[in-house]
């Protein structure tokens, strides 16, 4: 009964079921299953989470019957998750040999560019074959190749000439030559395109598979739009955790101590950057001493500095991580910088000036007012130039958007804020 | 020549190049073109950018041979962003009356709904019809119907019954008929669904397409992959800018006012945020003005408070908007909350307490230490409860990793830095 009940779900639905239950439930609901139902069910569970489940509650042989329905570039994740004797093991007992192939063929790829993305699964054709020759070999192909948009084309070196759409198979004549209805115009990567120029490109042409070539232009592979999709998506959470001063990719369900170690590196680093501005502030502290008041206004230089620093240099990261061509020279973006900056900064200074009214210390006035400008205009500067810099140093940017402008923010905030009111009051 | 030269191209790589022309000259080159090329090529530009460019540039005549060709989902898109007397002209002067009847039913839709991602063109067919019928369908639809991924199969009263996949029909016999080989099993949403959601089904499913009904069953239209994609990726900015302070969606080239005013909102609040933790420093100026060294500690509980706020933040976020089941309740995710925050407060509060005893100050190690391990506490617990009361009330809870929590967290760092530091010194 309960196998009839989950043969109706989704393998999707049932591998999220997979996930509320413990190991050895889920491995019941698995054996319940006929095998190529199961396959898929494991495919769709994300291979970190696979990995301690199979080791726990799988021998061998029953891994390599998954393994071998999978397709290749799943089978890779998986088998790339294992201990080097498991791995060996379960390649050695893979029934179906040609699956075998594929796996150590794509072993080799690193899992963020374009040959760790591609499955070997796909469906090819030579030129002088006709229709119904595609159709039978898609047929051949139905059980190994899931989902077909396209044969690809290929000549006797196996290099990749062109597609047939399989609207286009659809709509010729049965005896009609590949040769006479194949598109020679495609997009097509190269092995080693990093994985986000993968997905720009399929992006840009509204591609749902890409073939994938070595430097020969021979076809090894195809790259389908649901893996770019999982890439993009956890490439998107990675920079926000990177925003947020978060260095492992790291989750909830996480231990205390991987989540604690996660954060350490970033938190040391802002303590010492506030500690350097604790000693900035010490080098004040004469001044501080005779007018006390000065310490209320510490927390708005660090706080707007960083505010401002994010708000720029976000948009600056954006900008870079889009590739479109820069439209404006490193000065043009310099002087609207400043003016976005200026006007900014005059609004947040005259809410601070009231305020210091309010709060009778006029004398403090134009110290606030005109720090809080220039805090406003060097923390914009700040927010351009650090992603530029370390974009050219082969640095992530996004870690830039995150703690480290707000420290160096922090820092420069304090430090300008005290030049201005010692200057400005005369006092030292 | 250029036109020749301009016809090898892609359409998304001309598009590419209006970008870098000016208006009359993109105008221009788009004339070189076919009309259906040129549609291609204006359908691959920002619905935003072609706005300005087409108002100034072309005629509503020329405007409407364009829309004619245009995918439906696109023709709306850049039709909501004209005048309305503009969209009007143009609906009316539309030469194809399927199209401006597909616009006239998509046009209410909101942008961010299932109902406003799809495309009004597909292939459908009846139960009783055969293969062959199928694909003649196709054929009358080839140039209307830019992807077909499958064709849907409805009842009389167009209700959707399933789909048959192009891999079926083109495996499947031409004699066959739908109902043996369709597949009745398939995910749709219904026209009010969320982008987000659709976009999580699709991804969940593996989806290239889904088909859209309305609250009858009736099929209403398709939504692509390709639209999803690019949904996700502006999604995906609109967060980041939403995590740094900003509030519009901007972009570089956007006008000064524009990239201030968007500034604006996050700054002043910010502001008055520091402003009452400037109140705060101002209660216990007596004790500051016995001890000044107590200064110096004030930018690390903001700033530490601030980090820690936002890392934890950043997680909860995601994990709501992951929309898995949450495997935590709220008790067992503070408490392990507070396991991470007491590590790293220890960490962080040893770093700072050896600089207390360096500069001289060991009086004040314990209300410094102390001071750090309350404030990443506290910090933690607001980064958790944040999000999910905002999630709770219907706001996007990114807002709280961005400058609300630093702020919230300045301000609370600070306060408690002062009730420990005057209750230890015995001070006041
Ligand atoms: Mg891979
Ligand atoms: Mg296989
Ligand atoms: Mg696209
Ligand atoms: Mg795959
Ligand atoms: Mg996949
Ligand atoms: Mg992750
Ligand atoms: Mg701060
Ligand atoms: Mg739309
Ligand atoms: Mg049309
Ligand atoms: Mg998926
Ligand atoms: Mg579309
Ligand atoms: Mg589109
Ligand atoms: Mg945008």
């Amino acid at each position: 009964y309960l196998t009839a009940e989950l043969e109706e779900h989704f393998p999707a639905d049932i591998a999220a079921i997979l996930y509320e239950v413990n190991g050895e439930q889920a491995h019941y609901l698995l054996q319940l299953l006929d095998t190529e139902k199961g396959a898929e069910v494991l495919s769709n569970i994300e291979k970190e989470d696979l990995k301690k489940f199979i080791k726990e509650q799988f021998t061998v042989e029953e891994i390599s019957t998954y393994v071998n329905l999978f397709d290749s570039d799943d089978a890779v994740d998986l088998l790339n998750q294992l201990p080097i004797e498991f791995r060996e093991k379960i390649i050695a007992s893979l029934e179906d040999r040609e699956q075998a192939r594929f796996i150590i063929d794509l072993m080799h790829y690193p899992e963020d560019v374009a040959g760790g993305l591609m499955q070997k699964e796909l469906v090819k054709v030579k030129m002088g074959q006709t229709v119904s020759e595609c159709v039978e070999e898609i047929r051949d192909q139905a059980e190994n190749v899931d989902k077909v948009y396209a044969v690809y084309v290929v000549d006797d070196h196996q290099i990749l000439k062109g597609i047939v759409s399989l609207k286009q198979l659809v709509l010729a004549r049965r005896n009609t030559r590949v040769e006479n209805i194949f598109e020679e115009d495609i997009v097509y990567v190269d092995t080693t395109k990093s994985g986000d120029e993968v997905a720009q490109i399929m992006q840009k042409y509204d591609l749902e598979a890409i073939p994938v070539v070595n430097a020969l232009g021979r076809l090894l592979g195809v790259i389908m739009i649901d893996d770019v999709i999982d890439f993009i998506t956890e490439k998107a959470e990675d920079d926000i955790q990177k925003m947020a001063g978060i260095t492992d990719d790291v989750e909830e369900d996480d231990s205390v101590w991987k989540l604690a170690k996660s954060r350490i590196p970033w938190l040391v680093i802002g303590v010492f950057g506030s500690l350097m501005a604790a000693s900035v502030i010490h080098q004040f502290e004469n001044i501080l001493a005779r007018i006390s008041a000065l310490a209320m206004f510490i927390p708005i230089m660090g706080s707007t500095g960083g505010n401002v620093g994010i708000q720029t240099s976000s948009l600056i990261v954006q900008s870079l991580s889009e590739k479109t061509p820069l439209e404006m020279s490193l000065g043009q973006r310099l002087v609207k910088v400043v003016q976005v900056a200026l006007i900014n900064g005059i609004i947040v200074g005259i809410v601070a000036g009231v305020y210091v009214y309010i709060i009778g210390e006029p004398d403090l006035f134009w110290v606030v007012f005109l720090s809080l400008i220039s805090v406003v205009i060097l923390a914009s500067f700040m927010g351009t130039i650090t992603p530029l810099v370390l974009e050219k140093f082969g640095v992530n940017p996004a870690i830039a958007s995150g703690p480290f402008i707000t420290t160096a923010n922090d820092l420069i905030g304090i430090g300008t804020y005290f030049l201005i009111a010692s200057s400005l009051l005369n006092l030292q």
